[in-house]
């Protein structure tokens, strides 16, 4: 069934005022699903179909709907259904809902939750955005080395409702240090009255509060596993991170490179449908000011190359062409290095290698490039031939070096390289290219010098 | 334990040919992180590693190497390990490995194959690149729905060790259309003589083979879920796709899309480590050879007001920085606008308000720019003020709806969006802004007409 037929069918009941068919209705759905066919409704009508539903899938389904959607339909919940609904969100969606209020009002929301929703909500928040920490749950089952699978299978099931994964249970001593980690299907596959040390995998990758989120994303894709455990500073287990936390921050971090890359500001998760006039003018004004102070550079250096141009003015013909390519060969480069580097295909120590071989590249490309425009000039004017054709290399190769080495340095200086956005790199070879070519044309020509 | 610790350990084992030790080393580890380790051994060692290792694990671990690794040490092995290796990779890595031989080899290795494995393999192979087909596994557990959850755990316990999943088992009737899902967690929860179809989900997510792959990352990813089935066109299940395969297609989708923006042609899921110094030619020199043509028309119109310039020589001053600000404007817009289409927050039917959008945006963005440029006109050149805070508002308008719009035509003619590089943007802007500007200084200094 298709998401209109579920809609018409869902107002259909809400308006002949059958409770029990939309509740049952959504209640057939997988919550995903509900919460795509509710977001379509009005304000009204959704709060009427979240009341009437069951607390447990109400928190299922409110959980999948986007942040903005969260906080467009909370006010127009009662307060007891609200903290009914925030006591049962997965820990890592509760703290991301609450972190959204203003102050007071999360405040006043925290102090109604049950106390161990409380003091999980105080401790997820204090970790800083953009660290595993904020991206971890602490709701996982652990499990002592000693018990037999029967009695952890029995554990497993009866924290199953609220353990975001049971598919896996780490294994800990009364330390909190992690000894080994048992997966449900080695628990179902085992004998019941096998000890868990017997067979728990003992190698265990972890990884800790404090590193960045983008360290749980390669583990966890390199690993193909489901979570992966996280470790506090004295090495003491304090949360999982699981396959679906990182497919977000996965997707986040690919769209904040892609902005970078594009010379876009940071937007954050907002989507680009509902995001103001206000924020995606404060996402691009400020690096459309800054490339136009990059830019005078060029103009000057054009500028005091008056008198060649005026002597032979077929230079200017070539002059978009050519500067044009620099920064073309250079978006290329930076475009290589950062994704590269993004997802860890190349490190910052590969710079010489990579260096080596990008100027090989460069100087193949520049010299076809150089033939290509000297094919053109000689149709147009064959005076400038060997000048447009060696600049042609020149610009390739300064611009190529640009764009490969600018994200290396700065990661160097412990910046995003995706700053070295295509926009950027234009404009830096741009400049080296107006010089490149006026050097070359007054060498040629020599009697125009600069004015 | 890091890597080097373990490799130094496994080196010392190899050395001293104490068999007994490399195995039990290996198997004590994650298979990803043993792949790691092999990965860093001299080929000779790794085969000797490898042909030590239980078969099993052997697959598992050789499942994980990169695929250029999977070749170099494929030919090392003895045609007996070769084979019982491929019979015991999963499904999908098994399809790929045998995809990238040689065609005779091929057909000669999958003859080899047990029956099962090798009529697997034909029909896995049969489904085009870059569909749902050609990322599924065929190796998942379905069920009848008239049986209990204690059959239903027994037959998962007994598939367990080859399903690439048995987090979730698929139920299906006798025309092998799905009719429900159970996952693992709801039958360990469910009462052992409860019968399926009492507790199954009955709304099931399913793909098409021959759907794109980007179509399953979508949906996985909507639904936290951590596989979902596939039909054939019959709509009969024929696999399923799991969280893992999607991660690897969404990784390389976004590559592909990163490096379209930077006007790189495809480099498919190749290291940008390893790539040759041909294949990184191939991919950096068409796109720079089509946007030299592309840039041939600016020059054009450049040099067709070669008087106006001549007559007011400060309008050259200004021009990198005019027609820089318009394309880098359009390069924002684009970047925008790709991402959005691609991670599907904005629909090709959107355009319209999107459009409306953005002509606000850009005239905002235009008339700060405008006021900005003025003000330096005003320090060098103030009777240009006007021209180029003109030029200014037209240049970033056009710049930003020619970015914005062409994702949204490529993708109504079935073309990637990601194409709008901002190389192809920034040239197309190019000329638009020598036009612009041009219009606007003769219409201000009308006595010099284009040549």
């Amino acid at each position: 069934m298709n998401t209109d037929v579920l809609l018409d069918r869902l107002r259909q009941h809400i308006e002949g005022q059958d409770s029990a068919e939309v509740k049952r209705l959504i209640e057939s759905l997988h919550p995903s699903v509900a919460a795509e066919v509710l977001a379509c409704l009005a304000p009204f009508e959704m709060q009427l179909a979240l009341e009437l539903m069951e607390p447990r899938l109400r928190a299922d389904v409110f959980g999948y709907f986007p942040s903005e959607l969260q906080h467009t339909i909370a006010p127009q919940l009662s307060e007891k259904v609200l903290v009914d609904l925030i006591n049962l969100l997965s820990h890592d969606e509760r703290v991301d809902f609450l972190g959204d209020f203003e102050d007071d009002k999360k405040e006043h929301l925290i102090r109604k939750l049950a106390q161990k929703e409380r003091e999980d909500v105080r401790k997820l928040d204090s970790y800083e955005d953009g660290t595993i920490g904020a991206i971890m749950t602490s709701d996982y089952v652990s499990l002592r080395p000693s018990i037999k699978a029967s009695e952890a299978l029995a554990r497993l099931r009866q924290e199953a409702p609220d353990a975001e994964t049971i598919y896996y249970a780490y294994v800990i001593n009364e330390d909190r240090n992690i000894v080994g980690v048992v997966s449900l299907k080695q628990l179902i596959l085992a004998h019941p009255d096998r000890v868990l040390e017997q067979f728990m995998k003992r190698e265990v990758i972890a990884l800790h509060t404090r590193d960045e989120a983008e360290e749980a994303v390669r583990q966890l894709h390199k690993s193909d596993l489901l979570a992966l455990p996280v470790l506090d500073r004295q090495g003491k287990m304090v949360g999982i991170v699981t396959y679906d936390d990182v497919a977000d921050v996965a997707e986040e971090e690919s769209t904040e490179d892609f902005h970078r890359m594009g010379a876009v500001g940071d937007l954050g998760t907002m989507s680009l449908r509902t995001a103001s006039f206000r924020q995606l003018l404060i996402s691009r004004l400020p690096w459309l000011l800054v490339l136009v102070v990059m830019n005078i550079p060029s103009g000057w250096g054009i500028s005091l190359f008056e008198e060649t141009i005026a002597q032979v003015p077929s230079l200017v013909f070539f002059l978009p062409l050519l500067l044009g390519s620099g920064g073309n060969a250079g978006s290329q480069a930076s475009t290589l290095m950062v994704r590269a580097l993004s997802i860890g295909d190349v490190h910052i120590n590969n710079w010489m290698a990579l260096l080596r071989k990008e100027v090989g590249i460069a100087l193949a490309l520049g010299a076809a490039m150089g033939l290509a425009v000297a094919l053109i000039a000689s149709l147009r004017a064959p005076e400038v031939m060997a000048v447009v054709g060696l600049t042609m290399v020149g610009v390739v190769l300064a611009g190529s070096l640009i764009g490969m080495s600018l994200p290396f340095l700065l990661t160097k200086f412990k910046m995003d390289p995706a700053t070295a956005s295509a926009p950027l790199v234009t404009s830096l070879a741009d400049v080296c290219g107006v010089i490149i070519y006026f050097s070359i044309a007054t060498s040629f020509f020599p009697m125009a010098t600069p004015s």
